[in-house]
């Protein structure tokens, strides 16, 4: 049994790997439409949405497929059910870089972002592509130390965040209403894109602990969830 | 097997008819603290956040523990894991009604809103309250039907979110920086609000046709969640 658990959940480890590829590339295909107005970059995020979220699907169908057949107990039934829900938080991500691709669509050819907030943005952008690739690395390798850089380091994207409400309060830099409402609501979609990568790495380190009990958390790391 | 799984399930679904109710006093206590710059309203939703999150972990608890005790296949193992995933979106409802509160608590004694927006909040608002009496009900009741309802009204608050925009980017309408983030910020609060309510409904139908299974709705209903 717990073989055949072992070779059915690593089917599911690899559609949440290509989840995680997917993330980022839509994370950075968001970036790209953000800093580089770069509009097929954007369309390319916004009609690769509808993969994650067949992907997510397809995750929780095979895990209660599992639960069906196998009937996991202890840490193997809570890592099924981290991992259905781990899809769940990589799908969002992928809405919410849908939603930076989107209004940067809307803006070409020209930026939703006045010059003033390119640097604030492109710092979260960074932060955000170095998270995306710690996540995606965290799978392949099953790595769980990296989660603690992507938990620790959330406090910076904060920060960032902090920054263009600052901006967009400042009244010396002259802002449209329509620059006001993207800084606000671009830097939301980013901020929101950082917690659930906060999320998504409790996840990892829960589920890939799973795989190797001997790296398992506390109960309480898995309860800090959401 | 089967009616201790139908015991136990009727133990989490009344921790569900808690957090629905929980969600419904949140929500009510936001409105009254933003369109009523009712302080101690906001205090008690943002304190109160915390037993919504304890009820969802009671939940997906419960669920962990009766998916390894009684293994549940076919529906009954879909309506758990709909379960989970419920109080989920019901603890997410909570943390946006929280973001509501906690914009209204620093405007105090003032409102966040200018006199101009308070309409088209205020219409959200009793949107939102209609939606979570509804939730309420589909689940104290086991009534699906209400869920179309809720499904099929959702264009409305979207209509309203669409005119929140329209009056930030009204020139004619003087709006301090301040005034123009809040507005945006609050509506796509509200906005999610819905969304996730549409969510809750479409699973509530579900687990609620579980119980029931001449309601059971098809494969694709239950699909289109999130």
């Amino acid at each position: 049994m717990r073989v055949i658990f072992n070779e059915e959940m690593k089917a599911v480890a690899d559609d949440l790997d290509r989840m995680a590829q997917g993330v980022r590339k839509a994370i950075q295909g968001a970036g790209e439409a953000l800093l580089k107005s770069d509009v097929e970059a954007a369309q390319s995020v916004i009609d690769g949405d509808i993969e994650l979220d067949a992907l997510e699907a397809s995750v929780i169908d095979q895990c209660v497929k599992l639960l069906a057949k196998q009937n996991p107990v202890a840490t193997d039934l809570r890592v099924v059910v981290s991992t259905m829900r781990l899809a769940t938080t990589l799908e969002r991500m992928g809405d919410l870089a849908k939603h930076v691709a989107e209004t940067s669509r809307r803006a070409y050819p020209g930026s939703p972002l006045p010059d003033e907030a390119k640097e604030i943005f492109a710092s979260m952008q960074d932060f955000l592509d170095e998270t995306a690739d710690r996540l995606v690395s965290m799978l392949a390798d099953r790595e769980a130390k990296t989660a603690e850089l992507v938990i620790a380091d959330d406090d910076k994207l904060d920060a960032l965040h902090a920054k263009t409400f600052e901006l967009a309060l400042d009244e010396s830099v002259d802002l449209s209403r329509q620059q006001i409402i993207d800084i606000v609501l671009l830097g939301r979609f980013l901020e929101r894109l950082g917690d659930h990568a906060v999320s998504a790495a409790r996840r990892v380190v829960f589920i890939v602990s799973g795989f190797d009990p001997s790296k398992a958390p506390s109960r309480d790391e898995e309860g800090a969830i959401d």
